[in-house]
This record gives C-alpha cells, structure tokens and sequence, in this order.
C-alpha cells in the first residue's frame, strides 16, 4: 500500500522563489519517485472515484502532470486549459486579473458541453486565480464542477474561500511560509 | 485490447494554425477519449519496457501530458523539461536555434546522473528542436538515452535524421500537410 505515504516529505522548499520572502514547494522529487507519484494520483482517484467524474480539467504545465494520469485512472476525458494561441480549433477565453496585470486561459468550444461532470486539477492552491478561471470556464459551457483536487496547498492564502461551493481535496498542506 | 487502436482516427486537422499552409495535428479529441489515451500510453510503454527505463523527461507542455502517466506505466522517474525561471532550483540549460531567434530549455541539477537511462517523450516529431535540446540536456548530465517516443511524426520535416542514433518510435505518422 502506497497510498498513505507522507507526500510531504517528496515536496522541496526553496526559499526565494521566484522572489526574495516566497518559500517555493517544488514537486520534482515528488515526480522523481515514482512511488510517491502513483500515491499522489491514487490519493486523488481514490477521494474523487465517486463523483462521476466525466472530464478532467487543468491549466498547463504543471497541472497536466497530475490530471492526465488521473483521467486515465478514473477512465475520464481529459481537457487541458492553455494559455492563449496554443489550441488550434475554436476557443473560448477567460480573462482573470493578477495581482501585476492580467491574464487569459482557453479550452477548445468543444471540450465541454452542459451537464458535463468535471474535476479541476492543479499543482498548487495558492490565492485560487488559476483554478476560479477553469471553473469559469467549465461553467461558461454549462458543466457541473464535481470537485477540485490540489497535491498542495497553501493554507494561509486562503484560495480555498473561493471554492466553497466545491468538493475541495489537498493532499499536502502549508500553513505558513516555513521551511 | 485497445492496444491496437487506430489512433490516427483521433487525431484533428486544423488547417492555417498557427500560420497559413500549416496543418496542425490537433491532438485534443484523443485526449478526449480515455480509451484512446490509455491505448498511445499503452503503445508506447510496450515499445519502451525492455528498454531499462529509469527516467522519463519531456519538456512542457504537452510533452507532460504523455510522459507522466507513460513514467507510472514504466514505474520511472518523471523529469520535467522547463521553459527559464520556471524551475526554483538550480538549473541547467540547453539554448538552441529556432527559425527565428532562440529557445531554452533547463531542467534541475539534480534531475540525471551519469548512466541513467532516459527515455525522451513528446507529442510531436516536426524538425525536431525540442528533443534535440531534451537530448543535449541529457547527455550534458552523463545520461544514455534508451529511446525517444512521439505520439505524432512528421515525417517530411526529417526531424528522425538527426535522432539515428536512438530507438525512436512514432505511434501516428503524417508524410504531408494534407488533411
């Protein structure tokens, strides 16, 4: 049974980055092992197997990493989210703002149609920016946001205010800004 | 057995994207079935598990998309090929030729050591910039490249000459820009 190991102990903390006083939770030696890899996707699919789970949404890079093993366990569609002019057919676009500026994801017109079940996937829940803009766009197009699932995150951001309406699993947890 | 799935019935062309006269292989209605997803993941971990696969890399973002679920399959490492100031550790870096200007591609210090066996995977094959940059990078650590798999080659962009040194294997070909 590897699924209740201790992910934390996969996750690095790199202070300063990307900039001086942001303690960095860096997964790689999580993907490096590939035992508390398959965990963290079991962990998912396991808190997750229930919902009905149709189609799997996540905001490139690093949520691909996760979603797409994920939808093959949960034999769900999986949908990347991608930053403007990467998808080829037509898109439709939501525009979020940053705390500097703003920014946009897409999904193809097609990749969702009403009463869909999705999950929403991510690295990380940090102040939540990234996931709230895939579920706008999962409910632009009528589907039903079934859960989101996070390997980290960052409690004392308070991402997760913004998804009570959700079913909200983390699998490793911050609450402040130490190592 | 979906294992001997026709991918190819999976894939859209998407005429003009990103410029005039390019058909892009859109790779998202394959995505969008998991049974056609599990059958390229299960293509390519036949293909590749005799081979002593010990890591996989593929550089974002597509590339993770195959890659990550293919190093569970495989039970190897994943290493994740990142664009600058995208990884919080040390890096190193490939920079490389592009038809107009230069890319770079970094991965972390500690991500290979002399004799790991490394299988490159991405989900296109065109000129082959990319893989040769995630080969550069592995070769730079010491690293035996045990092969380079491609959901989609292109064969009349040539990319396969400059890998004749390597097992490489192509799951879905395309010999000309026709639909």
């Amino acid at each position: 049974m590897t699924n209740n190991l201790d992910l934390k102990k996969f996750i690095r903390s790199v202070p300063d980055f990307p900039k001086p006083g942001i303690m960095f939770r860096d997964i790689t030696p999580l993907l490096a092992s590939p035992q508390a890899f398959q965990a963290a996707v079991d962990q998912f699919a396991d808190h997750f197997r229930n919902s009905g789970v149709q189609k799997i949404m996540a905001a490139e890079a690093r949520g691909f990493i996760f979603a797409a093993p994920l939808a093959l366990a949960l034999n769900a569609a999986f949908v990347p989210v991608r930053k403007p002019n990467k998808l080829p057919f037509d898109t439709q676009a939501f525009h979020y703002e940053l705390e500097y500026g703003t920014d946009t994801l897409e999904i193809h017109i097609d990749a969702l149609h009403p009463g869909d079940k999705v999950l929403l996937i991510d690295d990380l829940l940090a102040t939540g920016g990234t996931i709230r803009a895939c579920a706008h766009l999962a409910e632009q197009s009528g589907a039903e946001i079934v859960g989101c699932g996070f390997l980290i995150e960052l409690t004392f951001l308070k991402g997760r205010d913004h998804l009570c309406r959700y079913n909200v699993r983390s699998l490793i947890e911050y609450s402040d800004e130490s190592a």
